[in-house]
């Protein structure tokens, strides 16, 4: 059975925007394209389109590019969030206005707490609009901008998780996104997507403990130059992670065993001698300043829901709340107040039983749909 | 009126226990040394003294040096503990069984919390002789070991506060150590003594913000390298220690203030411009291993203490907090249990005014050698 293919939103305009919409427009979908800044579409405006090159080749003409949303997101069958974790709540607010019912937005990716923030930013913006809204783990292209509205693209990754908000929603937001994405497979809940943020743990660590060596202009490498004292502090925090996922009965993977998940000939017996022994991770220089998404997006949007999910099961996170409060002394910042704390997630003052019930079950689009007998996106088109 | 010279212990054999040991001895005091560690003072006991060489020369015999405190102590009038502060409790615990009426124990410097903690170790030993117990806010020599049993001393400081616990002891112990140290002065509590600890503001931030360059070995200047970030983390813990001090009605001195007050030719409108403007901190290199006094000893006998006071306070110290749990991260340590906490203090459970009587006026041993008709020791002598 033939479709015809579905309209596409991209919000963004970075690497994996440029993916998204070059990758989708070549296969045939009509793509409209999103950016707050002017002068990061300017390229796209000028050429109509995004080349690409790497493991995928050619060129995919957009629809539109603009920093007007309200074109983009309104005629969107799926809306794909392509932007920096921390401003995944103000797109929500964008978008608002302009949502309507059974619409598919997906985080790419939602880091930790994507999707509750999201949620919870659209339901205070009053929105009424009926819409899924998921997050993927990680995301699915490895690329990086290679010219002006050109992308380089050295993989796309075999398979990517996803969990809709509520869970009950996840198949259909796979069954409507699976025609263009077979790679998105399912999560258990958005716990499970959004803990396994090791981003969040290798990070802001690594920025903190070399922060006399990063202003001072000294490069070194981000990983190959980790110490042990700095593992130790990984190895804390991502200690109190595992605790947070265990207290909601999720299944999160330490950064010990993600490194031999995620990379190839990963060894030794330790996390240390594992992170050192990632070719990958050769030649990553440290960042050069401290103006650097390592804290300002992985703060905000890791350590900080997660230390708040913690915080909601009774768990005792000491080394992760230390870090968040170092960082917010060093950027002069309230991390825990801009971050995805409970309220901005949309779980303050909730047991750790009603907070599951919010990820898992409640507020499901689908069931809604079906009860009003509005019909799917993917069979009207 | 002429007064026979007090019989002197002194607890340790470091650079200020050299120092204090054959400055008193060359001025004709009895001076037992004990220390714990016997390679400590095999110099000490095949020369029978210490060679004093800087603004002090001359050779000072001492009477005993021996690693048995016993017959240090019992003998002493005036127990000079010359050690680093996170061996005050064991100190304690030795010299408890050996005390009598009337002595006097002076923490060369206590840090802070060093008496209190002092005190109720003895307390919880079950020692029930009466004993004054104070504090100095610094070592009153700067001095380094300059060869076997020698040291050099560049200055004698010509001011040090000091303060006794309770404070109202404080006027009988400058009385019995005037003849001696005429520079010491009194200072109006051991808060006031306590909480002016400036190391722990900048040692634990430094070494922390810096652990991946010491770990990887590459040598820097320790405060002449401090950058921005480190020093706004330093501001950030600075004020919430102001901050308890101002609860608890002491005076204390900001690190900004401090720099002027205490060096020469210091310059700027900023800390980090007077950190880098004092001639005495060039090549003063970073420690080269994580294993350092700057996080061993001023965590526990600091940031620790501090925080212990400023949570009877109520006072919020997030960042203060926040560096201690790194640091317990870092160090597997559980600083917060080992350090100078409430209970080690013998404060916990006290309101902030319970707290203050302790400090200023309860069990004071002048008080009790009054009321009983015990004489006091200068008038023995």
């Amino acid at each position: 059975m033939q479709q015809m293919k579905p309209c596409i939103a991209v919000l963004g305009a970075g690497n994996g925007a440029h993916a998204f919409a070059g990758d989708l427009a070549q296969r045939g979908c009509t793509v409209r394209l999103y950016n707050k800044f002017a002068h990061e579409i300017a390229d796209l405006q000028s050429s109509g389109g995004v080349i690409l090159e790497g493991v995928l080749e050619g060129f995919g003409q957009l629809d539109l590019v603009t920093t007007d949303i309200a074109p983009v997101v309104s005629e969107a069958d799926i809306i794909l969030v392509v932007v920096p974790a921390n401003a995944h709540a103000f797109m929500a607010q964008a978008c608002a206005p302009h949502l309507r019912d059974g619409q598919v937005i997906l985080l790419n990716p939602g880091r930790t707490g994507g999707a509750l923030e999201f949620k919870s930013m659209l339901r205070r913006q009053g929105t009424s609009a009926r819409v899924f809204i998921a997050e993927a783990q990680t995301l699915l292209y490895t690329c990086r901008l290679s010219g002006p509205a050109r992308v380089r693209v050295s993989s796309v990754k075999r398979e990517v998780t996803l969990a809709a908000l509520p869970a009950r929603d996840t198949s259909q937001v796979l069954k409507k996104l699976g025609l263009l994405y077979p790679q998105f497979v399912a999560a258990a809940d958005v716990l499970e997507t959004g803990l396994d943020n090791i981003g969040a743990m290798f990070h802001p660590t690594g920025l903190v403990m070399n922060t006399g060596r990063i202003e001072a202009g000294v490069t070194f490498e981000f990983y190959q130059d980790m110490t042990p004292g700095m593992v130790r502090l990984i190895e804390a925090i991502d200690m109190e992670r595992l605790a947070v996922a265990n207290a909601f009965g999720v299944q999160a993977v330490s950064a010990f065993d993600w490194l031999a998940r995620s990379y190839d000939n990963i060894q030794g017996a330790t996390l240390i001698e594992r992170i050192h022994s990632n070719a990958a991770y050769r030649g990553i220089p440290a960042p050069r300043t401290l103006n650097s998404r390592y804290v300002l997006e992985d703060v905000p949007t890791g350590l900080v829901p997660i230390v708040a999910l913690g915080q909601l099961a009774g768990v005792e996170m000491p080394a992760s709340v230390g870090l968040v409060n170092i960082c917010c002394a060093l950027y002069r910042r309230d991390f825990w107040q801009e971050g995805r704390n409970a309220t901005r997630m949309g779980v303050a003052g909730l047991s750790i039983d009603e907070a599951k019930v919010i990820i898992r079950e409640e507020g499901s689009v689908a069931a809604l749909l079906e009860e009003g007998g509005i019909s799917m996106v993917d069979e009207t088109n």
